[in-house]
């Protein structure tokens, strides 16, 4: 069965009986007085891959006290970080528990998300009822109908006003990383080039439209493909692309003429790289980069190591750099929220569009079958936009 | 005939008179007030091997006017940079001129070094006769018994007792590079190491004396030799060096045992990589690296690239960088001339010691094919010391 495509907004939230074959309890939803959830989560209790070791796991929150909040979810994105994380070769470790009613630790998967809340403790002051929070740290599992948890965990959302879950639960790694690299590793000036390959993913739209916004000009890198390349460029160019070539292009001799000519003979310096995808496109790119430039890693698509020119790095003094937005977010967790915040504020005045997304509903309906086959499918790569759980009635 | 090693102090100038086929004038030297010299240069007109290109050119100086100063150099080094820059290979071009009486440009080879003041023109300040200067820039043209040139292209030293023209005349390159290598990139902290290949070298000597004067730790890294092991393990321990170890050992896994073990488990990590061999070398060292740490690159004499795990890049946020002297002296003139002054007061007071040397004197008698030899045997990297042409009478 197809997950459906049905956006489940959280204004819905509805008297609903609640059967799910592993609970011998009946509970009413929306009797929130109770303050009693039963929630549902992907779990895993060894690495391997997601189609064999995810499965469903059920266990019920009691009211929170003191200084806990029960959440519920909204949108939890499936991001290929979550899926290295479930095989063992992420260097985030998942948070392993028998908190949840398990006699052997297990996991939640899943890393990025946005939440509800929907009761606190006597000791909550950040946050009440009807808010909407994301996670601060990486390794919280957010792929779960509701949790409970404290506010070391949680970061509030000051103004959810016209936002999606879908826009919140997306924030956190993509456009903060764009927003960090574009800004952190060169003092770019508007009118200033940027170079980026996987220009079409996440981090690559979100780069297109930062960039944009903050004069930068983009050459956006993208893998050439037989069909729907036009519509790709079109597309990215919608967004605020200046350039869009082939990775073919990049690699060949005559884009350098190509460059001299974007850059007014040099004159407007491509002085940033943005690199997720590694092997020899990373060197054809750093040749174009002007003396001191930076080639920021954040990501290795192609599984090839980069072979570094050290030409490049003594006589043009370009420095290779990584960045790790999880990283980031721990060691400055005040900035990853200011970032989130300005991500948001230009989301909801339209000037920041979110990723094409394909939607899966989990409600009280939601198999274990089609809730692994999601998170699965996102290894084979040929979906039509980022997979994202959207929670309905659970 | 071997070039001898006598070294002719700038203190013994005496008359003599000059000899050379290609002057049909006879001069007598020391005869200042003339201000006539008589000057002998290593000279290419096409790049190439220099045992093929280079020959020695001869030319005459007339008294400096206005803004003119004449020089007789005391000593220039030999090195690897310069022989790149005859083959037509290093960044940095040689200065083709026809200002020595050619009728095509030449250029004269060498880029660093150390010269005595013969006579200042009427608007020279700066320096007067006697004071010693070295090169401001390169591309000077350093392989020559005089030069006549302007203060835009020299460095007056400013207190010289003490020194020997050895000291000075390679004081720009390798210290100051190793200088800037520790102190520009990572915020090291006493107790704390760096990781250096190549560490026989120049750079690797000057990085072993003055990581110890600030309290660095160094490993430092040597290619293993069947013979005389020992004995420079014990030289780079003598100038102050850690540990020793071999790119072998380096490359082995029971290396990370060794680090554990030397940083305390961690607690005084390894945070700066120095890097001039390149390949897998690199790897391994980098695996070293604490997070966040910075490897530098200022040469690559095993001519192979780098090949970047971007895990590393990503995850522990390790930097490749580049370090170009030269690029650096141009950019910060000033910072350049307080390190050179730095470096040879700690020279003055024995804490900083010469690398050895191979000199070779160049004198009235020297011939184009000892000196052309001497550029040549360069190359082949198995001289006893760097090597330096030391000036005599000329």
């Amino acid at each position: 069965m197809a997950p459906s495509r049905a956006l489940f907004g959280p204004a819905r939230i509805a008297v609903r009986q609640f059967h799910h074959p592993s609970y011998n309890t009946r509970q009413i939803r929306g009797i929130s007085a109770y303050g009693y959830e039963q929630a549902k989560c992907l779990v895993f209790d060894n690495h391997g891959e997601p189609k064999n070791v995810l499965r469903l796991h059920g266990h019920s929150i009691s009211p929170p006290h003191r200084d806990l909040v029960t959440v519920r979810f909204l949108a939890s994105p499936i991001n290929p970080a979550d899926i290295n994380q479930i095989q063992g070769v992420y260097p985030t470790k998942p948070t392993w528990t028998t908190a949840l009613g398990t006699s052997e630790p297990i996991a939640v998967g899943g890393n990025e998300g946005v939440a509800e809340v929907l009761s606190v403790g006597s000791g909550v002051k950040e946050v009440q009822k009807g808010d909407w929070v994301i996670m601060r740290k990486q390794g919280f599992g957010t792929w779960r109908t509701h949790a409970q948890t404290t506010m070391d965990y949680l970061s509030p959302i000051r103004n959810k006003d016209g936002l999606k879950p879908e826009q919140v639960g997306t924030v956190s790694v993509n456009p903060c990383t764009a927003y960090r690299m574009l800004k952190d590793f060169v003092d770019l000036h508007p009118g200033q080039w940027f170079i980026q390959n996987g220009a079409n993913s996440g981090v690559g739209r979100a780069a297109i439209q930062l960039g944009k916004l903050w004069g930068y000009k983009s050459i956006n890198v993208v893998r050439k493909r037989d069909t729907g390349m036009e519509e790709l460029k079109a597309d990215l160019q919608g967004l605020g692309a200046d350039v869009v070539v082939t990775d073919e292009e990049v690699e060949k001799k005559e884009f350098r003429d190509k460059i001299k000519e974007l850059t007014n003979g040099g004159r407007e310096p491509v002085r940033l790289g943005l690199n997720c995808v590694g092997g020899s496109l990373v060197n054809s790119m750093a040749k174009q980069l002007a003396p001191g430039s930076h080639m920021v890693t954040y990501g290795a698509m192609s599984k090839q190591p980069v072979s570094l020119p050290l030409s490049i790095m003594i006589f043009k003094q370009v420095a290779f750099d990584g960045f790790w937005v999880s990283k980031w977010a721990e060691q400055k967790p005040d900035e990853k929220d200011a970032c989130v915040q300005e991500i948001l504020d230009l989301t909801r005045e339209g000037k920041f569009k979110d990723v094409p997304m394909d939607r899966l509903t989990w409600d009280f309906n939601s198999k274990q079958e089609e809730l692994v086959k999601a998170v699965a499918g996102t290894l084979e790569g040929f979906r039509s936009g980022k997979g994202i759980f959207v929670f309905g009635e659970t």
